[in-house]
């Protein structure tokens, strides 16, 4: 699991700082998230392939989240892409881009499908035999989710010296993968713990942008390996915070520790401070195991 | 009179070049011209104040041209902008960015005045007591209109040698700006040319972009200083410049010979080329005065 922060800056895109969008690599599929003014010129930048890009989710409609969609649409339109598009966000983001398409007379070749989201409760939008993904509500000023992203549990790791032994043929591998136990031709049973070992445990990623604190998500997020949690402030702008319905770096981890996550992200600094360092600083007095997001910043969680 | 050109390259916004948008100051005033995506981020690297542009002229609704709209829209809502803002722009800009304000629930605290343009007659759509703004119909895959800007004719220049030795008074000076003789009390008349210089002659910009080579816009841009016109391909692709109505340098280079205008830019390039340098040898077999556009590149026309 690799995570590629595009942008991690609140507001407005600026000479040096870019609004939120980052690339989730899990399992081999690429999901794009958030996608604020420039994102297609950062994936160029990070040398993400435009073509591996077939989800895209979108927390709000906010324009820091949002007004590069519309561009990077439009440029994998010109860049000649076959392959279907998923688009998961807020009610609205189809309009967004329908009515720019038809007023541009540039509709795409490629199929281009809408899941608009309502729900106010934790849903399943997407899933594949490897992953799934679950909204993870959030309160800000408009309708806002974050995303929960889980690895599904693989298959069991078969005991290349324990089958030889037992002398077990090869058509009774995918059954000693799937955890069944086997019995050998002289009746004897062979318990599966003694034939394979535990798959590697699966990687879950939660992101939570943008968001005020709120307690309510920790049971959706609990015990994930990686959180992104916002901290817009630090604790001496709680007040902003609570005005604008961001969180302070204090906040992000009291949600981490409450969750009992492995690793916490921090991002979407408001530009007002010096530097992000203060961010980490601040968390770490709550949480230890805290990391910083930045434009160009790419995780390996393996 | 100076132009800023903060993109001037076709399709997509790429790692180093920027979709068309450009600043025209003119008389004081800031114009803005088209506003393709990343256009605020190329405003800062620019130096060029916010607060000071007040009219926006946007030529189509092709994605290279007008995507970086909303974003600026809602920075300058973000900067606590006071000032109104003007756009002129094809019928539907209205809608796109409305539409995205309402979703969003970020209405401007400034007042944000549509000027939609249905026309395909030139037409002027701006005036005040220094400049002039009329519409140049061009012929491109959808609805486009090119832009006129012309200053107004200034005042007389006094001539205060000559108004010494006439010892006529100040209350008389306007009228001598303006042109008109003076009766001295003797009775005797003084012609205005002994009293005053020609004003400095007005200067005039024609932006056309994007457009098919079309002959029928030379009277409308005829002897105009500066001439900005797209030259997406050069001559060798002309068969594209035709199927996606667009010009080729050479083609743009003939409009300027026509109009006989002074000076030719030349900008909107397709990126399949090693170097913008073969525009500019390309235009010059048919008009001398070429200038080549360049993100981040300013012309002083005085």
């Amino acid at each position: 699991m690799k995570l590629t922060v595009l942008g991690c800056y609140a507001a407005t895109p600026r000479t040096i700082t870019n609004p939120t969008s980052q690339v989730l690599e899990i399992q081999n599929r690429l999901f794009l998230i958030d996608c604020g003014e420039g994102t297609q010129v950062q994936l160029r930048k990070n040398k993400i392939k435009f073509s591996k890009i077939n989800h895209i989710f979108i927390s709000h409609l906010h324009g820091d989240h949002c007004y590069g969609l519309i561009g990077l649409v439009s440029t994998f339109m010109l860049l000649n892409r076959e392959n279907d598009l998923h688009i998961y966000g807020p009610k609205g983001i189809k309009e967004i881009i329908t009515l720019q398409l038809r007023l541009s007379n540039s509709w795409t070749a490629y199929s281009l499908f809408f899941h608009e989201l309502t729900s106010t409760e934790s849903e399943v939008i997407f899933e594949d035999e490897k992953v799934i993904v679950k909204t993870i509500p959030l309160k800000h000023r408009i309708y806002t989710n974050g995303f929960l992203f889980q690895e599904k549990t693989g298959e069991r790791k078969l005991d290349i010296n324990a089958v030889q032994e037992y002398e077990i043929e090869t058509c009774y591998f995918q059954n000693i993968k799937n955890g069944k136990d086997i019995v050998l031709d002289n009746g004897k049973v062979i318990p599966n713990n003694l034939l394979s070992h535990d798959p590697i445990p699966p990687k879950s990623y939660a992101f939570c942008s943008d968001t005020v604190f709120d307690e309510s998500i920790v049971p959706l997020i609990e015990n994930v390996d990686v959180l992104y949690h916002e901290s817009t402030f630090l604790d001496s702008e709680e007040h902003l915070s609570e005005r604008t319905m961001h969180s302070t770096a204090k906040q992000a981890a009291t949600i981490a520790l409450k969750a009992n996550v492995a690793t916490l992200i921090l991002g979407h600094y408001s530009t007002r401070y010096d530097t992000i360092d203060l961010f980490k600083t601040e968390a770490q007095t709550i949480f230890p195991n805290v990391l910083l997001a930045d434009d160009g910043k790419s995780f390996n969680f393996e």
